[in-house]
């Protein structure tokens, strides 16, 4: 037995077949998929938390997962332990030994999330699990010039689907960008804290703007109102990714990908 | 009943769940489900012609198909008329009318592959189906200097795979392109066409070149002796895509798409 430390990892999984982060009744869970291979690893009843509690089908390349152990297993084995355990759609990245003070989601300084969107007139079935369709062409200056409404600190309680126990709905978003490349659209958000859903309800709202079927100013009067009417349906979640969790002290750059 | 046309398609697949183009023991094929969807839309016993036998779990964007028939649908319906009928992982994006002597297989002037390397440490779990994975950081400048080699008309012989049928194994590689972006390497393939396995076996090499396993001479000398034992293995399905196969007057410049 060794003293207590705590390990910090970062996490990727394809969502598709999972009811998200949590076990639901129509699904295994990440967190407990993670907590099994742990439990195996170690010889113990594991527990792990998590940054970000994602919803059924919702991606990660950046989820940031903690956990206290008593092992003598050096941090920078931990994503080779995890990964022969793991099924193949679930991947640790990377570990490192961080304070106690550190708590995955507690100490998150922001996050980026991703939302990819496939704007060909017939899907691609490449990547098609990552990305929703959307076959009317979408103006994707009208989306930025709506997405700008958002960017910094405003009462965001339009965005919040029903279901969200947030005591405040004041949410800073810092960056916010939309980028066409051929016929793929990505949306990029990066913010410190984000409501039940709020991603999705800004994608299926920009998307709506995109199709001239709402005004681009439809999010500023939203953020005034906080009117969920007057803005665009929740977007698919196959199209969601939790990019990046970042700490004090971690870079918060965007990571490659496919776009 | 009018008089028959030849229908071109443009399909793309996740090869993942498939046992390649052509039906096999373990598994559905993709031109199975093709002629089972056109034989539902058509109320007839549908064959259609592939331009490309791609592997089990081999992923295609641009693979070609053709099919005679005397419906009266349009031939820009067909997308639609198809999407509704196959499985999400097939997709067909184009269609257009064209002359009975053109032949999906034996009228394509080219083709281009795309295999795709996730040379992180750790494996990228969104994607991870459509990419090989070596940890082992890969050298891309003795990758390509490798590539060129094969570049021209060749006798390809070391590169054919036990199975192959062809009756020359001379071909002409047009292009052969080695890029990275951050961990992600891909190889793009263009040329007349194929022998079975060829570009398995060269994404296999050129990754043994990348560790520092091969001398980067190595396709060099397999192409002057012939010698299959000179190269490297033969590299994993999932990470190939057949991206694009073009006919007289199409345009060959590459698809958008991740990298």
């Amino acid at each position: 037995m060794t003293a207590a430390r705590r390990i910090l990892l970062t996490v990727g999984y394809d969502g598709t077949r999972y009811s998200g982060w949590q076990r639901q009744l129509n699904g295994p869970g990440i967190q407990s998929e993670i907590e099994r291979a742990l439990s195996r690893a170690e010889k113990r009843e594991a527990r792990v938390t998590g940054a970000s509690r994602t919803d059924a089908g919702v991606h990660a390349r950046g989820q940031r997962v903690h956990f206290d152990t008593e092992s003598r297993i050096p941090a920078e084995k931990y994503p080779f332990v995890f990964n022969t355990l793991l099924p193949p759609d679930i991947r640790v990245t990377a570990a490192r030994e961080v304070d106690f003070d550190l708590h995955a989601r507690f100490s998150a300084k922001g996050k980026i999330y991703t939302y990819r969107i496939d704007n060909a007139p017939h899907p691609d079935a490449v990547g098609a699990r990552f990305r929703a369709h959307q076959g009317v062409r979408l103006d994707e200056t009208l989306m930025r010039l709506s997405a700008l409404h958002l960017v910094g600190t405003h009462d965001f309680a339009a965005f919040e689907a029903s279901g969200g126990t947030s005591k405040t709905t004041v949410r800073t978003i810092r960056r916010m960008d939309v980028e066409r490349l051929g016929d793929f659209i990505t949306l990029t958000t990066e913010g410190t804290a984000f409501l039940y859903n709020m991603v999705r309800i800004i994608a299926g709202t920009l998307m709506y703007v995109g199709m001239g079927r709402l005004s681009p100013d439809c999010t500023k009067r939203a953020l005034q109102t906080g009117d969920r009417l007057l803005l665009g349906p929740t977007a698919p979640a196959k199209g969601l990714e939790l990019t990046k969790v970042y700490y004090e002290g971690e870079p918060h750059g965007e990571e490659n990908g496919f776009v």
